[in-house]
């Protein structure tokens, strides 16, 4: 039995190491300033964002990691941040219950568009997009300014 | 002279017109059903976003509008959204002048990072952006979902 619920205050030393996971994964670990404690503050103090759980057996499994975004075209839309299914739990649907969660999430908030990015050589995550019919669009480049203070 | 400023009520005709203008310029006219009521709304009441704009002698001659983000790897960040200058206004430093004053807006806020997108084909962006020593990726591929009500 797989459950998809919210996160609540405590799950950010799961959802970290999962985020470090993925980070290693995209071959960005050093990227990762960020750190348990302040997610936890941005999760349920500040809720700058957003966060369901996979769990089975009392494990958490997966994650996705969302903010309420915005789009001049669209008005309100859902930025999925993250989504991250451990690596010993996939091929059992988890991914697909929290990409169908995070899509219920974003019709209850009545967003117009959810978003989100998928690097180019990832084909398993690709896969999984093109499956669940979403639209892939590689015509845009990301730009970025970092800030050290 | 150039002066930028915040945007304030009533500016939302002009920057809704600019926010058509580059949409057209993207090739994606019709994929904007924002209007100027809402965006007025999301500015001015909502606050899910914010604006700044140029103008000399009175008339406004290009924005930018951003909305804080979020990074799992970074925390809190800044999200340029639209950018622009109208057609008839370039070549003065216009441009400049608005990305400037979204870095210091950025750095005020404490934000780690900020990010926009620009389309592949659109070179004097890029051009812009490398002049700007921006750091530009283009390995990742946009997931989009719409939802129509």
């Amino acid at each position: 039995m797989i459950l998809i619920r919210e996160a609540k205050p405590g799950d950010e030393k799961d959802i970290f190491s999962m985020i470090k996971e993925l980070a290693l994964y995209e071959k960005e670990p050093d990227e990762v300033v960020n750190n348990e404690q302040e997610l936890c503050n941005h999760l349920f103090h500040e809720k700058i964002c957003h966060a369901i759980v996979a769990e089975k057996k009392n494990e958490i499994i997966g994650f996705a990691l969302y903010y309420m975004s915005y789009s001049t075209w669209k008005g309100h839309c859902l930025y999925l941040e993250d989504f991250y299914v451990k690596e010993n739990a996939r091929q059992q649907g988890v991914g697909s219950k929290l990409y169908n969660a995070v899509i219920d999430i974003a019709k209850l908030k009545k967003v117009r568009r959810m978003d989100w990015q998928v690097l180019d050589w990832n084909k398993p995550a690709i896969d999984f997009y093109v499956k669940h019919s979403a639209e892939l669009d590689g015509q845009w480049i990301n730009g970025r300014l970092n800030f050290k203070y």
